[in-house]
C-alpha cells in the first residue's frame, strides 16, 4: 500500500505540472493545496481532518495536499510525540504529516522550496474570524514578494480558500455559504428530531472578535429550513454565550437536546467543555437544568457534506486565481 | 467670528507642531485628525457628525480637524450643490468643508501635503465592517510608504481609531467597547421607558460582510443592564433582518416602539427606510401589524456621550501610537 | 486661448473615460498622467518641464496631464510665491499649476478624488535612483489598497513609468534605454564638436545611491557611439565626482569643454554648481586648470528628443498594464 | 567532535533565547542568523562561504546560523547529489547543511517554526544589485505579516544586513562601506605589488540592472588608496565589461596581471569564465594580448578581513534593529 502510495504521488507530481511562460523562459508551474487548521491533539479526532484531506485528494489526484497547524502550542505537543519512540509504536494510526506537521508558513515555504509555486490554502475554519485573517495576512504577504526577474518570483499564484460559512466580498456572498452550510446539516437535525431533542451546537467563538453574527445568521437560517426542529448556537469563547443558548432552552421548555461541536474535530473543546464530566461542562451545566444530553462526539469534518464544500471551496479559489487543479 | 476662528486655527497650527529627530535632521511633526464618514446629503443630519467634530476641537484645541466623507456618491452629490450658488446660497448653515468634502485619501494626502505628517484617522462607523475594513486598508498602505532617507517618509504617524463598537484585537477588546457604548445609550432606554415601549435601533447591516454579530451582541448587552425595556436591533442590510425583529416583537406582545437609526447621522435611512411614509418603512411595516410607533430622528453623534466615545477613540488610537495630542 | 484650453480640457475628461466591468457594476475607468519632478524655483528653468508636459498633452489630447513636484522645499517657496500678489503679477509666465503644485501623494489622491482611478506616474528623473525608488514606493503603496468590494477600489490601475536612463528589470532592458538616451545626445556632440570642446554632463548624483553606474554606462555608450568627441560624466554629490572628470580631462590634454547639466531643467545646481561665478561651480575650476568653458544652460527636458523619451516611457508603461491612453 | 557541536548548539539554543512581553503574554524570542548566498556546486569554492559562517559562530556563540541558496539550479544539483549515496560518500567534507540547502524562504520558514522568531538574514552578496533587493522583498514582506493578537506574529523582529559595498539610505553610508572594503583588499594589492602586475577583479555584474557604480566607485577608491597598483574591476555580465577593462590595461601599457573573483566564492564563474582554458575565459583572452595572468582562485569570503566584514554587518543589522545577539 505504501509503495502505491508512493507510485501515486511520483505521478500525481508529474501531471500537476502546468506549462507557461513567465517573461525571459519558460517556467513549469506545479499545483498544490494546503490544508490549514488549529491542529489537535486528540488522536480519534483526526478523523474530521482526514476525511477533508481524502476528498480533496480523491478529487484533484494530481496536486499534493498538505497539511498545517496553525497552532504552536498543538505542534509542540507533537513533536515531542514523534520523538518518543513509544508514542509513535503505540499510534500506528497517526500519520507521518500529523507527527511533523508545520505551521502554515513552513508548510507553504517547504511547498515552495521544493517547486510548487502554484498553492491555495484551505483552511478547515468555520467562520471567518481571527484564525482566518491571521492566515489570510500570511498568504497575502507571501503573495506579494515581487523579484526583479519574474522567473523567480516565489510564487505563481498563491490563494487563500473561504471557511465554511464563507467570508467577506461579493463573489461568494457569505449568506450563500451559510445556506450551503445548513444543507450539509441535515443528518444533525435528523438526529435532532428522532431523538425528540433541540440541537445545540458548541462554536467555538472568540473573546477579541465579534464573529457571533457568523453562528447566529447560521442558526436563524437553520430555524427557517428546519422549523422543526429548535437548533441553537453558543460559543466557547465570547459571545453568543452558553448562558444565552441555556436562557432560550428554558424560555421554551426544551428538555432534551442533542449537542456536537461546531468545529472540523471533535477535539479537546467536545470531549471536554461540551461533553465532558466536569461541573462546567455544557453537559452537566444543561442535566443541572433538568435538560438530559444526547452528545455527538464527531467533528464537522467527518460529515461527508461538510468534507465536500471544503473541497468545493478549494475549486472556488482555484477557478477565481485562474488555476486548473487536476 | 471668522477671524476668531483663523486666529485660532493659525495658534492651533503653530501649537501642534512637535520637534523630532529622523535621523537626517531634525523634522518638525505637525498632527492632525481625519474624521472619516460614509457622508450624507440631508442638511439636518449633518447635525451628527459636525458634533463629535466640536467634541473633538473642544478636546485637542490645538489639532486641526479635517472631514472625509467615503461615499463617492455623495461626493459627487456636494460637488453639484457646492456648484450651484442657488443652493449654496439657501443654505448658510451648510459648512465649507462639507460642500468641498473629499474622499479619505485626498483628505489624508491633503493634509500630508501641508505639512502634517502624523494623523488619526476616526471613523464614525458603528461596527467594524466593511467601510471600517476599507479605511483600514486606505491607512494601513500609506502607512506603509518608507523612503530611502528618513526624513521624506510621508507620514511619521497614521493610525486609525476604533468605531463605536470597538475592533479586532487585544489592546482594547471589543466587549468592552460595546458597554460602553451601551451605557451611552441610557438616554434611549429612558425615552422608550417613559413611553411605556420597547427600543428598537436599525443599524446599517452588510449583505457582504458578517457584522450582525456586533449587533447583536450589543443588543445582548442592553438586555443585561436594562432588563426593564426591551432592546432590539434589525439592520437595513443582511443579518440581523427587520423580519427577526418584528418576529420578537410579536411573540413578547409588544404594541408600541421607539425607533432610532443606529447610525452616526440621521440621514436617508433614519428619513425614509426607518421612519417614512412609504409601504416598506420599518414605521409602515410595524404600524400594519397594529404596533405604535415614535421615531427618534436623531443620529448617534447627536448624542454627547457618543462623541465623547469618539474623542476617547480618538485619544486612544494617539496614545497607543505615542502621539501626544494637544 | 484659455477657453480653449478648458474646452479641450473638458472634451479631453469626456473622452478619456473608458467603461470597464469592475465586479458588481459597471465602473466608469478614467485615465490621467502625473508627471513628477524634483521641482526648481527656477523660473526659466520650467520650460525644461513644461515642454515635456506639452509632448505628453500632444500625445495623448484626452488624457490630462498634472505636475507633482518631490521637494518639500521647492514647493515651500512655490506657496509663499503663489501668495504674493506682486510675484504673481510679475510672473505671468508661471502657470497656476507650478504656482500650486502639489507633492506626489496630494496630486496622486486629488486626481483620483474627481474620478481618475488609472495613473501613470511618469517621473522626469535621470537615473534610477533615490528619488525614483522613492516615488515607486508611494505608487506600488497606493496600488495595493484592496476594498472588500471591487468596485470601491480606489485605483483601478496606477503604474510608474522609467526614468530617463531605464530601470531594473528584463521588460525593458535598461542597457536599451541608455542607448536611446545616447541617440538624444546627438546636438550635444554636434555643439561640441563643432567647438572643438569635449562634452561634460553634470549628473545630479548621490551620496547616498550607488546611482554613478547608470552615469557611467550612459558616458561608456556616448564613446562608442559619438568616438569623435570625449564625453564624461561628474556628478554634484557622490560618485563619479568632478574631480574624477577634471582628472580625465587632464590626462588626454582636453583644454576645451562643452558643459550642460544632465538634468531635466537648467535650475540652481546648472546657474550655480555648473556654471556660477563662485570659485567652487565647475566652470571656475575647470577654467582654473586652463581649460576653457562653454556652459548650456538648457535643461535635458528642453531637448525634444528626450521629452519624447518620456512619452514613449509613458506609452510603454501604460501598454504593460494594458491601459488604453487616448 | 560532532557530540560537542551537539552539545554546544543545544546550549547555544538555550542562552539564545531572551525573554520579553508581547501584549498578552511573555513571550521567549529567539535569535537566528540566516546567511543567504547564491550558491555554488564547485565543493573547493564552498570554503569562502562556511568561513564567513564559522566566524559569524565565533562572533555569537549562542545564536544559531542556517546556510541558505538562492538559486534554484543550484538547489536542485545538491538535491541530487544529496540523493546520491555514492556522491556523499566521495565528500565527505560537504557538510549536511550545504547538501540538504533550502532556499531563503524555506530556510528563514523553517527556523520560525522552530521557534526562532528574531532572525537576521545576512547575504554574501558583493553589491545592493538584484539578488540583494529580490532578498529584501522576502524578507520585508514576511516581516509585514501582521496577526491579530501579538502574540502570534509570526516574525519579533525580521531585518537584513548589508551587501559587502554597502547600500542605499543614511545610517551606514555606502561609500563608508565600499571604504571599508578597499581596506580588505589589502593582501590582493600586495600580491600583485609582488608580482609586479596590475590587479583585475571580475565582478559578476547584471544585465538588467545597472550595478556598475559599486565597482567602478570601489575601483576608484582602490586606486586612491593604493596609487602604486593598478586595480581594474570588469563584470561577467552588464557593465563594465571585460573589454573595458581591457582597453585601460592597453592604454597603459600593462603585460601582467593577478586576476580574482569579486565573488564571495571562487565557484564556476573564477574556475570556468576568470581562469578557464576555454578561448572566452578572461585568462585567455588577456594572454590573446600578451598579458601574462596570474590567477587567484579564492572566493572573497576566504579572506578574513571579508568575513569579518560580514559579521559586522550582522552586528549592524542587529543593533540598528534593538536585537542583542549573543
Amino acid at each position: 500500500m505504501r509503495k502505491t502510495l508512493v507510485l501515486t504521488l511520483v505521478i500525481a507530481l508529474i501531471l500537476s505540472i502546468q506549462f507557461a511562460t513567465a517573461g525571459e523562459h519558460t517556467v513549469k508551474h506545479k499545483n498544490g493545496i494546503v490544508l490549514a487548521m488549529f491542529g489537535t491533539t486528540v488522536e480519534p479526532a483526526l478523523q474530521g481532518l482526514l476525511n477533508i484531506k481524502d476528498k480533496m485528494e480523491d478529487a484533484y489526484p494530481n496536486t499534493p495536499v498538505r497539511i498545517a497547524f496553525t497552532s504552536n502550542i498543538i505542534r509542540k505537543i507533537w513533536q515531542k510525540r514523534a520523538a518518543d519512540p513509544a508514542y509513535v509504536k503505540a499510534h500506528p494510526e497517526v500519520p507521518y504529516e500529523i507527527l511533523h506537521a508545520q505551521g502554515p508558513l513552513a508548510t507553504i515555504a517547504n511547498f515552495q522550496d521544493e517547486g510548487f509555486d502554484t498553492l491555495i490554502v484551505q483552511p478547515t475554519h468555520i467562520a471567518p474570524a481571527e484564525e482566518f485573517l491571521d492566515l489570510s495576512a500570511y498568504v497575502k504577504a507571501l503573495a506579494s514578494i515581487e523579484t526583479i526577474k519574474a522567473k523567480f518570483k516565489p510564487f505563481n499564484k498563491l490563494v487563500i480558500g473561504r471557511p465554511l460559512l464563507g467570508t467577506f466580498g461579493t463573489t461568494h456572498p457569505y449568506e450563500q455559504d451559510i445556506e450551503v452550510a445548513v444543507k450539509a446539516m441535515k443528518e444533525d437535525v435528523e438526529r435532532a428530531k428522532k431523538a425528540g431533542a433541540a440541537l445545540v451546537y458548541m462554536g467555538h467563538g472568540n473573546d477579541y472578535f465579534p464573529s457571533g453574527g457568523s453562528y447566529l445568521q447560521f442558526q436563524h437560517i437553520m430555524d427557517e429550513s428546519y422549523p422543526e426542529v429548535t437548533t441553537l448556537v453558543g460559543t466557547v469563547e465570547g459571545y453568543p454565550p452558553f448562558a444565552q443558548v441555556l436562557e432560550v432552552l428554558k424560555e421554551r421548555g426544551i428538555n432534551k437536546v442533542v449537542i456536537r461541536a461546531f468545529m472540523i474535530v471533535a477535539g479537546d473543546h467536545a470531549t471536554n467543555d461540551m461533553a465532558g464530566p466536569e461541573e462546567v461542562s455544557w453537559k452537566s451545566m444543561l442535566e443541572k437544568e433538568g435538560i438530559s444530553v444526547i452528545p455527538y462526539l464527531h467533528g464537522m469534518g467527518e460529515n461527508d457534506e461538510v468534507a465536500d464544500i471544503y473541497v468545493r471551496h478549494v475549486a472556488d479559489a482555484a477557478a477565481d486565481a485562474a488555476i486548473q487543479l487536476k
